[in-house]
């Protein structure tokens, strides 16, 4: 009997939030792999705004995915055939697996990890695309510095969560925005932020003034929309704001919240940047290299929310969207 | 008989664009210097988009102007009477003069000129403030390199035909976006720029597909609004957009355009930028020395739109927003 592989295939191109008739689930049987192929097991999947983007047609930094493909993701999972002698049989490795359970690779784009140093999740999130995202845009594009107040939106999301706490590593002062007080709460007590901002509850502007009496120095944006606003106009000289993803848009039909208070970057010599983790490749592993030093050190801590299951793939997708993850969401889908 | 000083005086913060009586012409008769004191007679004024911002009340890069005020503006002048060592009867000089007839001035923030080498409307405009804005812009903000596309709105304004021919200097391809068949002619025949496009008259996407094949590297941007969008679904990867001004905003009564295509940065690892001039001071004089050179190998051409007669300042300065000017707008109150 052949081993079975289960996939989530793009079906439509969603209009607005992605819908369960945008996917199609469908069964195959897996081939054995060929000269140089490698079999990967998948046992986690890792899921991010991103994806969002990805499902929509047009020019953007990486192609969309194509009617019928299997939805892209990164993922975590064990090799269980390999005719490619860098790859042994019980091999954990990571790449861009797709929502699927098996992964059959050419053996490129494969990177070995150590799940008996850290869980093979860490390696998704903090070590993964998230924590390097984080990583860069606040080190490299944000030019964060010791001494400057850093705001962060989406701080309880994966990239968030890194962001304030690396900014507390380097000696900033880390300002979170997210949703609910529980959140809040999360990120001042556990992660060590000092101060979070419940936007649902409160008046962001009048929370921002009152936790950055200088102003902003670096605001790294998951949002967009009004927060984005509200931020753009507490910036202080010659602050970077890094434009990382605008969650509250991905799912607009009407058009985007365009921010009007773009002439504070002006009136404060600032600049807003957009970056693609994808540009540091190179700088890949002496940034996981650092940041597994600080995880190691107690200083980083990483969180994931995992859901069981493959087969949840569209509802669990929609709560990065509704917001109702904290931490880097991703899919378990074996042991 | 007492020298009488005539001025143009803040009466009121205008709503929209300015009205006569947003002003008070008033007169006053001249105090003669105290000890270090230097009389300037104004000879010439520069008019300029920031103006209006100044008008406003507001944090801002500079403090706004207050009602009852002598308008702040640049102006180029004769000494005619000095009790400070370092000026004498007759020396050329410029500075921030105000809308008026004579500035008494405790000799700090004067420049000497030589009028022998350029006409004193040339140290306002290509080697004045515009210049120095158009050069720090271009290559300090937005890092303009040989090869480059270099688009630039209100092209025929005095800064941006300064952005594009020095544009030209550096090896870079120049496209200006300006009103009217006159003005994208002068900037083609008379400038030198590969292309302009007349966003009166034409399709400005369509136009900038057109004449940038490989997407805009650096958009210096003095207009905001509608066409700051086009430009920004056109961007290269990491292309730099310069904020420099956004006339076509300033005098909205209904907030501003914001521009809706702003995570075209996200996509294409793009920044958008502002700066203000002032933060280069301690470098003016050595571009003013190389857009000097520049001049005298008749590479950079000053142009002027000069308009003569205190009383017309109201409005003159309306042509800015009116884009009637082509080049430097300027006042000419005596020889």
């Amino acid at each position: 009997m052949p081993l079975m592989n289960h996939q989530f295939r793009l079906a439509a191109r969603p209009v607005g939030m992605p819908k369960k008739s945008d996917w199609n689930y469908t069964e195959e049987p897996v081939r054995d792999p060929g000269p140089g192929e490698v079999l990967v097991k998948v046992m986690y999947l890792s899921l991010d705004p991103a994806m969002r983007g990805w499902m929509n047609e047009g020019k953007s930094y990486i192609e969309p995915v194509k009617i019928g493909d299997v939805m892209r993701a990164f993922g975590g999972g064990r090799v269980v055939a390999s005719n490619n002698p860098a790859y042994s049989v019980g091999d954990q490795v990571t790449g861009i697996f797709g929502i699927q359970e098996y992964f059959l690779s050419d053996g490129k784009g494969l990177n070995k990890i150590d799940t008996r140093m850290l869980p093979m999740p860490v390696y998704l999130s903090a070590l993964g695309i998230t924590g390097l995202t984080a990583y860069f845009g606040l080190l490299d594009v944000g030019q964060a510095k010791a001494g400057d107040t850093v705001v962060v939106s989406g701080a309880a999301g994966a990239t968030g969560m890194m962001v304030g706490q690396i900014a507390k590593i380097k000696g900033c002062r880390a300002v979170g925005i997210a949703g609910g007080p529980e959140k809040c709460a999360y990120l001042t007590r556990e992660l060590g932020f000092d101060a979070a901002i419940d936007y649902k509850n409160e008046d962001v502007s009048k929370a921002l003034r009152q936790h950055c009496h200088n102003g902003v120095n670096v605001y790294f944006d998951n949002v967009g929309g009004e927060i984005l606003d509200a931020v753009l106009a507490q910036l202080a000289r010659f602050a970077r704001v890094v434009i990382c993803g605008a969650i509250s848009q991905y799912n607009n039909t009407d058009g985007i919240k365009a921010p009007s208070n773009y002439l504070s970057l002006l009136i404060n010599s600032a600049r807003m940047e957009g970056f693609i983790v994808f540009n540091y490749q190179s700088r890949y592993a002496e940034a996981a290299r650092e940041m597994a030093g600080w995880i190691a050190a107690r200083k980083l801590k990483s969180k994931e929310d995992i859901v069981e299951g493959l087969q949840t793939f569209p509802d669990t997708l929609l709560k990065l969207f509704r917001g109702e993850n904290t931490g880097k969401l991703m899919l378990k889908l074996a042991e």
